[in-house]
This record gives C-alpha cells, sequence and structure tokens, in this order.
C-alpha cells in the first residue's frame, strides 16, 4: 500500500485487507484513551487500543495524577468542604479563559462528582486527608489540594474556594515509584484488561480511513510497516498533546519554544493533524500550561518581581498560575526577593527542601544592595519593597491581596533568586469536540465516525489552567467518547 | 444545486454548468485580491475577482494606508534614512514575534525595495516627506514614518532605526475623503480594470470546488442564488480576517471579544474556513493587532500605568504595541499620567487634538492626591512617579528606556486618564502559505490550484504588529499568488 498519503485520509476502497477490525479502535492507551476503552466495552462494543509505545500510560501514567473534580465530590464532603457544581463552574470560567467553551464547562462541572464516583468504583484509590500547604502537589498520599489558585487573588473573591485537586491516593510516594498518575492509570488499565479490551503496542497512526464523510478506520505503521484497521462503529483519538511537534509549536505556541515539559516526547501532535486534514475545526491552538519550577513555599513567603522589580501577581496562588503570569505577561522575566527568616521558614518545611532546594542567586544586607547586585535600577526595587511592606505591618496586601497569612514585611538581610527560565509546560489546544467528543468538521457538524478526547483536544481551559484540568477532561471526556463510538456506526446514522 | 455541504469542498463532477469561467478566480477585492489580479492579468491569465461588496476596496480602502517596506527604498534614501534588507529583518524577527515565519520575513525584506518601485510603478503615489513625530499617522500627506516602534526601545538597540510605515499620498486629508487606503486601492484597481480584469459584486464565495485533490474553482451566492465559477489555473483567496466571526474570535482570539476594529464587518474568515475544509494548515491563530485609543503625543510626554500603578512599556514606542501590551499582558488596564505642563504641549501639537482631545479623568494637586483619587493603594503611584523623576532629573530611564527627548519628572498639577478598555483590534492568524502564496495542506504540501493572500493568511506577523505589515504582506503576497496562480494549471503539475 502507497504511504504518499501521510496524513491524507485514505478512501476504504482502496484498502484490500484488514489486518485489525474492532467496533471501536482508540489510538492512544493514556487516560482519556482507557476511559474510552472501558466505557467503549461496558456498552458492548468490541475495542481494540493502538498504542505507540511499548504499553499503556502515556503522558497521565508519568504525570502527578491530579484529577480536577468537584461540586461536592465524597472526598470533599469528608473532608469538610463545601461545593457545588454551579461554584466550580464560577471558578473554571473565571479561571480558565478567556474564551473557555462555556457548554463544556457547564457539562464538566453537572458530572463533576459522578465521574469521581465512577472513578472510586474502577478502584482508583484516594485518601481522605487533605493538604493545604502551598505547592505543586503534597509531600505524601493525600487525597485533596487546591490546585488552581481557588483560595487565593483574585479568584477566592470570585467563588468560594474549594479544593478540587483530587489526587489518586500512592503507594510509594517517597520513592516517586508508583506516583498518583499511575495510581490513575492502573486500575483503569486493570478494568479495560478485564473487559476484555485489546490493545495493540508500538503502533503508530497514520491516517485516517474514510469511506465517504465516515471515518471506518486508521492506517497505522508498526517497525515501518503499514498497518490497516477497521473501525466498525467509530475511531477515537487520545493520541495526546503536540507540545513536542517543532512546527506546530512554533506556528501557534510559539512561547514553548525550547521549553516543552510534562507531557512526553510521543506528544507530536498527530491525532490533531490527521483531524485537521479531515477539515476538523480547531480551537485555543496557543493555550499553554506553564509550570515554575520555583518552590511555593518560599514565594508565598517572599514577593515575586519582574524584570523591572515590579511586583505582578499574588504569590500565594498556584505556582502554574505564576509561570503562566511570567511567561505570557512578562517576557519570562521572575525574581523571587525573600528575607533569611522567611527563606528559612520556608526552607524547614516539608515540601521545599525536596524540590528546590537551591542557593539564592544574591544576598544582602540591604535591599537597595540587593537591587544593585540584580542590576535594577536605582529605587526599583527598593520602591516595591517599600510598598509592600508598608502594608504587610497592617497584615494587607492591596496591591495584589496575597492572603493575611503570608503577609509579613521583608526584613534583612535579603535573598534574591534569579527565576528567569524557570517556564516549561506543554499545549492545550487542540481538535473542537461536542459534548459527545464529537470531533467538530469546520463546518460546524460533528465528521462521523470520529471522536477524539484528551490533550488532542481543547477541552475546559482556553488559555488558563488548574492542575487535574488535564486528567480531567481526558477522562471525562475519554468515556463519553467510548460511549458515544460504542453506539455509533453506519446503521445508526 | 444543493447546498447542505456549507463550506465542504464540493466535486466538480457534480457541477453540471458554470455559471462563470476564468483562469484564476480571485476570491475579494482588497489589497490582495487587487495585487493578485493585476500580476495574473499581466503573466497573461483571463481573471475574474469575485466581491462580496458592491465594489472594490476592502478593509483596504478605509484604513490608514500604511505599507511596511525597507531595506532601502527610494523614498527611505531620498529621506536620508539608510536601511538594509538585513537591518529590516532584524527589526521584524524581533518585533513582529515570537514565532515569525522566518522565511517569509526573510523573502518579505529581500523583495520589500521592488515592492515599493512596483507600487510606484502602478501609480501609487508617496509624497517625499517624513513625519517624525509619535502618532498613529501623519497629520498630512507625509509619505513616510515609523509604523513599529523601530526608534523606540527595545528595538533601537536590536537594529538601526528606520522608518518603514509608507504612506500613500492623500488627496484631502484634512477632511479624509480619500485617505491612504484609497490612495493605494485606487490607482491598482484603475490598472486592473485597465488589463481587463473582470469583477462580479455582491458574490459571496460558500466553498470551493475539487476535481481530486485540485482546486477548480468555487460555489459562490450572490442574492441567494448559488453560483458555480470555474477556476482554469487556480483560485485565490484574499477574504480578509475573521475579526467578525463570533465563533471564530472565542476559540482562537478570545481576547479581542467585543472589540474588533480596524476590519471590515465582511471579514468573517470564509476563506479560512473553506480551505481548512481541504486540510489546510492554520498559523498563529490567537495573534491580533491590537489599536490603543490613546494620543501617543500624550502618552509620550507622561508616563503609562497598569492597574496597578505600575509603569510596563516605553511610552514613546509604537502605540500599537501599547494596545499589545495593555491588553495581552496588562488585563486591559492602563492609565495615563501627566502633569498640567506636559499635557497642554501636547495639546499643542498638531496631532493630538483632532483624534484625541478628551478630559483628563482625574486632575489633582500632587500625586498622592491622584492616587487615591484613582483608587490605588497608598503608595503605588506615588513610588512609581518617585522612582521615574529620580531618573528623569538626569534625563534617563533606565526602567524602560524612554528616549531622553521625552523624559522629564512629573511635576504638579497632575492629571490621570482612565484607559481602560481603550483597545481594538483585528486578527493576524489564517491560512499558512509558502512563498509562492500556495495554500500549505497540514501534511505540509501546498493544496494544488489553491492560493491565499492578505489577512486570511499568516503573514510576516506572529504575534507582535507594527502598522503597514497587513498591507504590506497583503499586496507582496497577493502579487506572488497571482504569479503563481497564472502559470498554475492541470497541465502545468
Amino acid at each position: 500500500m502507497s504511504d504518499t498519503l501521510g496524513v491524507r485520509p485514505q478512501p476504504a476502497s482502496e484498502i484490500d485487507e484488514w489486518d485489525y477490525e474492532a467496533d471501536v479502535v482508540i489510538a492512544g492507551y493514556g487516560i482519556a484513551g482507557v476511559t474510552a476503552a472501558i466505557e467503549a466495552s461496558e456498552a458492548g462494543a468490541d475495542v481494540l487500543v493502538l498504542e505507540r509505545t511499548g504499553g499503556w500510560g502515556g503522558a497521565a501514567a508519568l504525570s502527578g495524577g491530579f484529577i480536577y473534580l468537584g461540586g461536592g465530590t465524597p472526598l470533599q464532603k469528608a473532608l469538610g468542604f463545601e461545593d457545588t457544581p454551579e461554584n466550580m463552574e464560577k471558578f473554571m470560567r473565571a479561571a480558565l479563559g478567556p474564551g473557555v467553551d462555556e457548554a463544556k464547562v457547564h457539562d464538566y462541572c453537572q458530572g463533576s462528582v459522578e465521574h469521581f464516583n465512577w472513578l472510586v468504583a474502577q478502584g482508583v484509590p484516594f485518601k481522605e486527608e487533605f493538604w493545604g500547604e502551598p505547592g505543586w502537589e503534597p509531600p505524601h498520599d493525600e487525597g485533596l489540594m487546591y490546585s488552581g489558585g481557588e483560595n487565593a487573588a483574585p479568584f477566592n473573591e470570585i467563588a468560594t474556594p474549594a479544593p478540587r485537586g483530587h489526587l489518586p491516593q500512592m503507594e510509594n510516594k517517597r520513592t516517586g515509584e508508583k506516583g498518583g498518575g499511575y495510581m490513575l492509570m492502573k486500575p483503569l488499565s486493570d478494568v479495560a484488561e478485564k473487559l476484555g479490551v485489546r490493545a495493540e503496542y508500538d503502533v503508530r497512526i497514520q491516517r485516517l480511513i474514510v469511506d465517504g464523510d465516515r471515518v471506518v478506520g486508521v492506517v497505522a505503521k508498526r517497525y515501518g510497516k503499514l498497518l490497516t484497521v477497521r473501525a466498525r462503529r467509530g475511531v477515537v483519538l487520545a493520541t495526546g498533546s503536540f507540545a513536542y511537534e517543532q512546527q506546530m509549536i512554533e506556528g501557534y505556541a510559539p512561547r514553548l519554544i525550547g521549553r516543552p515539559a510534562a507531557a512526553i516526547e510521543e506528544h507530536d501532535g498527530i491525532g490533531i493533524r490527521v483531524a485537521q486534514a479531515l477539515g476538523a475545526q480547531l480551537a485555543h491552538m496557543d493555550a499553554t500550561e506553564v509550570a515554575f519550577m520555583g518552590d511555593p513555599q518560599m514565594m508565598a513567603r517572599g514577593i515575586m518581581v519582574n524584570g523591572r522589580g515590579q511586583r505582578y501577581i499574588a504569590e500565594d496562588t498556584y505556582p502554574g498560575r505564576i509561570g503562566q503570569a511570567t511567561l505570557i505577561q512578562q517576557e519570562n522575566q521572575a525574581y523571587l526577593v525573600i528575607d533569611e527568616a522567611a527563606l528559612e521558614e520556608a526552607l524547614g518545611t516539608e515540601t521545599a527542601t525536596r524540590f528546590f532546594r537551591q542557593p539564592p542567586t544574591w544576598a544582602a544586607e540591604t535591599v537597595e544592595e540587593l537591587e544593585t547586585e540584580m542590576g535594577l535600577p536605582a529605587g526599583a526595587l527598593q520602591s516595591t519593597v517599600e510598598v509592600y511592606n508598608r502594608h504587610a505591618e497592617a497584615g494587607t496586601d492591596p496591591l495584589l491581596k496575597k492572603k493575611p497569612e503570608w503577609v509579613k514585611p521583608i526584613g534583612t538581610p535579603v535573598a534574591g533568586f534569579d527565576m528567569r527560565n524557570y517556564t516549561a509546560g506543554f499545549t492545550l489546544g487542540g481538535l473542537r469536540t461536542d459534548l459527545d467528543s464529537r470531533v467538530v468538521h469546520v463546518s460546524g457538524e460533528p465528521i462521523p465516525g470520529l471522536y477524539a478526547a484528551g490533550r488532542c483536544t481543547s477541552g475546559v481551559c482556553a488559555g488558563g489552567y488548574a492542575s487535574g484540568t488535564s486528567l480531567g477532561d481526558g477522562s471525562f471526556y475519554g468515556r463519553r467518547a467510548g460511549r458515544a463510538a460504542a453506539h455509533d456506526g453506519p446503521e445508526s446514522n
């Protein structure tokens, strides 16, 4: 069979023989793929997953494992947090935009409790313990944490703060062997296997196979050999982001050039491209998660300043927001200024030292000296600290509304951490899908037989991010994709 | 003929009768369309332009008329400015990124002098006079002006400043009847007419017609009736931006929700969508020009501060950069702080009063008072002014490097202008095209028979902007599209 088509769709009439057949064919065995597989299988479909690596897992298994859930999950309730779907929606609309898919965010919030219960029913363990310190993730196996700045300015004035970062209980957090992502993927892939889901590994999809407008299979490649895979009911794309596809990064999300992270190298955007070749619509291709490698415990106790020595964000917020603000709004220029006492306090916390121990870039007896050492214009940093201290004496931060518990005048001696280029991230944009995870054509109608979920789609995030939204919408809409594909098929059109 | 296809391509085999035929069919009679028409016609092609309004012009005819050109144009030379293609390229790469199409920017800079001469040869008039004041456009019919912040920080340290905003001479600048955009479009459309270019008005394209992979025509609509138009050699899409297509704005460039401008309502992204339906690749869909309605003469003489009372941009730069920085980096929060003497000086200039006269939002005897009236935290604005004044006494601005000629301590009484929501803009993202203006498929190869230019394509701007780059790349790559399409055709494949 010719391979000159590249990502262009191939007519089914050209296929002489099918190497594999299934009702539902899923490309990618990460979080979206496994959840699609389970639901499709439970709906009675014969399911085949094609995975380009040697095993299930995807980026999900390597991730921290946060799933963004709320609206009053049993875990939230057990730990004394009140939340409603409406409150959750208020936060998500404010924090993940501008331009969020409002129907999708509403749908996701409404279905969030059911989704949590479903995960638990599949065997995903959540420990009833809350971690309330600033940080990227809890130091132990706590099951719940703030993960998007819900309890920090400006969102704590927009919606009632509730932690929504749900974390599968880790078996051995200290060694990191079985992290939250693994503990999410393991039970799900076990369920899939028990349900009889088949998987073929080392198989990369190349293009879609079409019969008229309808997607009826995929062409894939294993060890250089092309394979044809027939999908009797539907194809689900679950191939992840485009964080490692250089031309797409340059063309859509150039601020990430040279700084891909928290995704795996397999994330080459192939799912997006094969669907684009069929006229699929895209959304929010510039949106990116941005990790920031600074220690949240230190940042909350100090002040973050930009390349002009100005504060720009409430330092006690979700570090992913600090990352986005730094990369997108501050030209990747960031410094942490913190006095010796606060630094020692931060270093005494459990989370700070493990991930972030590093010496200050500069240390000085006065802010004036530090300012000079940092190469800032005379007065630039001094005035920032003066204004901060002036209000901190009264325990307030009217400029950025850091919470009073973290507000304390900056004394001396004082240290500066150079945090320029502390950012890295992955892409959030992708295929536009509807609430049944059907891939939407640029005409506005779904493409028959084609579904997608996970980071090859534009999910609940339009520009902002909260940890757990990727595994969240990936699993939520992965399930939808599996269910809808299982009931699809030429006869049901 | 059925209209259920929407933007989906229609097979030529379904077309019983062609309502119109031409070698090259161009959709849109703005700057990209007219330049494509001239070149195609001069290359011997029979050309038909389909325009959805009642006449030629597009957004170009209503615009200020800036064309971004340089590298040593005769006009630059006559007015004593040195420039080279390499110097121009250095600026464009720095100012229009990140993520500029490097091959395109290089190509554009190399061809810029030739392109200027070509425009002059078509009868576009440029007056040999330079306007050096800060502003959006000259107050009279001057032909050359800085239009992208070339002579301001940070670009004046990256490349040798040269003005590149070339302006067609206006006939009656004062009344605005025949602005620069009209004076660009009029001679070009005259040339097209003389060359025998045909035009059909009130005709909107609906979708492309294909023969296999090749584009061979378009389906269009006039007064509700579908028309079939055959293109023997090629179709050129020149239908403008998507600034007025609500779903595309929400999905790609949501910061522009509610603030489209400097484009015409016909800019509905149709050219992008019909090509996407064929698998066309996109680029930089989030990129936007952002106009800022503040007076450059006032801004240069005062300081611009964000919602925290902090300076964020060299105030003497191109106002479009102030617009982008304000909308994208400062959450659309901007205030101008200026003392009475500087304000009076600004109001005494020619350009300030005509476009921007307005009373200050606040006026106060001291900065402290102004700060209170503006509702800023105590010390926030005072410290900004103190640091600015401290260096301004010595005539420098180490924080943002405003040029010494505009640096003067801010005295009292002092005024504040509320410039929140002073932004509006149009979109810069669109189809990815190659140097021959061929629309690139997501597979990386050009789509046979399909060309595009102007704001339905991603041109030389990836994120930044300079006035004149739209008419610049629209005309430059419009010509390329016309020439390439004229030489295209099934027999030349």
